[in-house]
């Protein structure tokens, strides 16, 4: 089979390899529609998670099954689903501990693109189908459900690691696509007054759909003191962090009143260590929690998310600015992450 | 002055009293908006606190301050407060417990009404002004802050002891003010699928407005088999009672899955005990929580509501049916909650 | 094989069996310690679960591994493992959803002596080994190790949902084995004063030794109007109850402070319904929380309490009143449980 | 009166002051026992709260209550009672949002020498006394009861926040004072195996006393090294850190397992920040918790402290290894905290 992959770090491009092939529990999948990620052009052009060769690309994806191991009974042949980017062994010690993203160690529940073929190919696997395959519902828009996998799953998770209570005032520090789910998580835990920091128009129009009221531009000054002027003085109840350099986890905690939350969903690819400003943070004193977290994934949490969009809590379509027809635009769909043109907050390849 | 009392079990009507006085840490307000609540309706007519001799009625009131005592720094005469039903003694051991609202017994943090005179007067009296009133925001409509009061706060008690997460499916059985509340509650936790059980169609009208994706009626058969068929035999997430006989708490059980919650905010009034059915209940190991809880009241609780309703996160004002103008329609409003005409959800009457 | 099982309602006795076959994630084990459950005695001479044929009995038990499948990967024939009453299928919704014990179906991860064959025999099958047994430490005795199998974690598991803070005072109600686990339990999540309320000398001295500080008989009068008066006319923080009819949970309720827990461990067998006594459950408004949970199983769980026995902070072998050499002598140490004869807390059968 | 005070940054001294006054809600106490605080070292030698004049020292107190202000219910002169180190305002919005230690800004309940005069003289002032003291008990004795309202406090406020559940491997890096009441704490929240790491040898032998199963000497080699190694390369559950430079933080990420808690008690009194390691903590993805808070303080948390020694779950008197008699013995007492004589855990002075 073709897929796209990284063939080394700073080099991407198609390659043919076997097709894969099912295990037992295991499906493969052809994939319905793709999006690139920004952790892929870490992977590739920073080198982020090491070397890798002909490494297939993708771990966002909804797929139709095409082969399925003996041992599944939830899925067969035909079925469309939704994969989650984060496939977990469910058979480990962390699923017992209610972790099971880090089943297998640290962040290894993330698979795809990181040390398995990824989705960007003619077939993918996917391991344990039963328990990490959510159907996608009849209507459904391909656009919506590829959305779930990653950039929505991983935003509501900075929202629910951030504690938020009816009427709490949260900051989302970035507004891609993760912040801007983010944002939409806030809103839908509750939150009042939202301010989202970014500058980019497009992001902004976006930020302000899914639920910001004000938007901070970090051009405009320091960020800590234009969310304290119109906090007047007070801190805010959570910072969820979408996004920055290491020093924003210092600008979160600045922040949080006491007592609050800074969660953290960035994938942080850079410096030896993130700061906590120990005056700020009460000297070690202040109840102002730290949290960072890969998201779930797994068919449990992609059926909770299917359910939000088929009842209209969310529309995640806003996040797809562009749609190829076409694997052979995968490539194409991933430069468009590395370049970042005005226009994009996120690419998505439909696939026949 | 003049107030709108329980004379004794069955019978209300004016009174004059002495003006309320208050202490260092108190306030004198005078009404701009007013509701009256079911609640008053089982205080007087059928006797559910026992006996009351001249109590002024009316818990759910928004004022302005018009004295206070001499330790208030926060508020001054003139200011537009939201007065919440719920005004604790934060000095409390059961404060600093984490439930300030059983402050001085089970249940006494609710003061006006009950043990106090309440709000339907010319004055009324707002213990510890600094902790339990909030300021009403420049634009905000007397109609919807009035709602906070109780309604709101209310509701949304129901919804955060039912612990939703993203997704989850929820059951709200009465669509009464509480229940319509706990509807929108629920939908700002993130809930997917609702069923709102009732039948007035008002109510039903409202229930979708607020979030409800499924209505359920109890006259087209049993609330427990009509679920269950729709959930395909599954249990769901999470059932709040806003409503109902002392059965709905066996119903609730019934429907809910293995891990779920039921979560109670309906003031029971009869019966001498609540139902839960053992089989359903796992013979007592099914993980099936109950909750049942008096709503937070005071100060910080009505501020983050009415951050809600700032940012647009919520109009309560959908369920205020009949505005009346005048302090002397309180008793017509109040009759309107015992007699429940077809076109009422809740009155609201305005004074100047 | 030979097993000891439940012919029918009411009857029980040795049976051959074809010896267990071990699916490729699964264990045969055979068993080094046995210890017979109340819950045995309800199955058989209660048909608590329903009629049974030729079920062989026995869910307690530590065993040696004698076969397994080609895919478990920690554990090979001869190894001494723990193995716990539940034993989930952590492939499955309800595990992902951090309730294993209820995976397949409310309570269905309580196989063994329920629908599947239990441990009195000379081999037993255990599902999924690799996630449900815990290696038997060098040095720990088969008495203590093979009551951390349901009585420790069980008596545990009404101490985690009674939500135990540093001094609280909690009430345990029953003092059979799992109730005197749950004593213990409580002690170590940092109760203060710990009520025990029961009769029998031998485990009123047993609570005593895992913690007890008062002792209530309810022969000495009602136990609410008790302890009431021990408190002063103070609630309770938490009640565990650990045995008694439907009544107790009345009783739990009444005991219990505003903002409370009810943890309810207790397997009832009778009953239409349990009883929430309405008035003083606040009218459904006191906060006083009712849980009842069967306990988690699994290996981590039987690790961890592991843990606790290794490094001493739990003595579970004072359980154990009478001891057996032979498998032939679990018929005996059944019976004991159905007569209850003064000197027993709990037999053991050591098999060779 | 007479009084130990601060009177500049390096400077400590006897000084005359005017009795305090009681306010309505207040009491005035002399102290029975006394006990100097590392803190207290901070604050003169280190000037670690800023410059302070003639500000008496000490927050650990137990005392008599001489007066009390009109408004007082609970207390009357002649009382024996419990002084928390913490003394919050329960009224304000921080106590509602359950963070009373940080009641009018951040750290701000701790009002005794910090911007309030101490303990260590003839006389202290209580603010809001029915809110703040507890009543020593019959036969407690003052050498536990004043470790009660900060060491004890601490340290298990630092068990708590490490969320620590039944058989958890735990580390508490320090055993000063705070840090073997966190490892008492720890034991008492029902962890397994503890490894507490320092090197004094009487602070050893009171680790091992209060639960310690393991002692790490840094002088041995890296401490994350040396625990890496007795855990076979796994992570532990959670880390208390109750000492160490802002490293501390960065071994400690590096020591708990992805999922797992840290929980800071030490009071960081150096360094612009402390370090999170990026690829430790999964690169902000590894839900490896980071919080760091003040204790609790005030009565209920008093009493539920005193119903814990009163119970005999714990024996605070074992930090006790120097009494002194008599009010001028407290320089002493405080310089004993500056010198840490091989023989000091904490002194405690009794004034008759």
């Amino acid at each position: 089979m073709k897929g796209f992959a990284m063939l080394g770090i700073g080099k991407a491009g198609w390659i043919e390899k076997e097709d894969p092939v099912a295990g037992p529990f295991d499906a493969i999948c052809r994939p319905l529609a793709l999006s690139p990620c920004t952790s892929d052009i870490h992977t590739v052009f920073e080198g982020a998670l090491g070397e890798r060769t002909d490494m297939i690309l993708g771990h966002e994806a909804v797929g139709e099954v095409v082969e399925i191991g003996s041992e599944v009974k939830d899925f067969k042949p035909g079925d469309r689903v939704v994969v989650p980017a984060i496939t977990p062994d469910w058979r480990s010690l962390e699923a017992q501990a209610g972790f099971a993203q880090h089943s297998g160690g640290m962040l290894a529940g993330w698979k795809y693109s990181n040390f398995k073929d990824g989705s960007m190919a003619e077939l993918f696997h996917v391991n344990d189908a039963d328990m990490n395959l959510a159907l996608l519902p009849e209507g459904m828009s391909l656009e919506s459900a590829v959305m779930l996998t990653d950039m929505v799953t991983t935003g509501f998770h900075g929202a629910e690691n951030a504690n938020i209570q009816f009427g709490d005032t949260v900051v989302v520090v970035g507004i891609g696509p993760v912040g801007l789910m983010a944002v939409a998580g806030a809103k839908l835990r509750g939150a009042g007054r939202i301010f989202a920091v970014g500058s980019r128009p497009l992001c902004v129009e976006a930020a302000k759909f899914y639920g910001a009221t004000d938007i901070i531009n970090y051009r405009d000054g320091d960020i800590v003191e234009q969310i304290s002027e119109l906090m007047g003085g007070k801190g805010v109840d959570a910072v969820i962090i979408a996004g920055g350099n290491p020093e924003v986890v210092a600008q979160a905690v600045k922040m949080t009143k006491p007592g609050g939350h800074i969660s953290n969903v960035n994938y942080h690819g850079q410096g030896e260590t993130l700061p906590i400003p120990r005056v700020e943070w009460g000297s070690g004193m202040a109840h102002k929690n730290i949290q960072g977290g890969l998201t779930p994934g797994g068919r449990l949490r992609m059926e909770k998310l299917v359910s939000l969009v088929e009842h209209n809590r969310l529309d995640p379509s806003k996040l797809v600015t562009h749609v190829f027809n076409g694997l052979q635009y995968a490539e194409k769909a991933l430069l468009l992450m590395k370049d970042k043109p005005k226009d994009l907050i996120k690419p998505v390849v439909l696939v026949e």
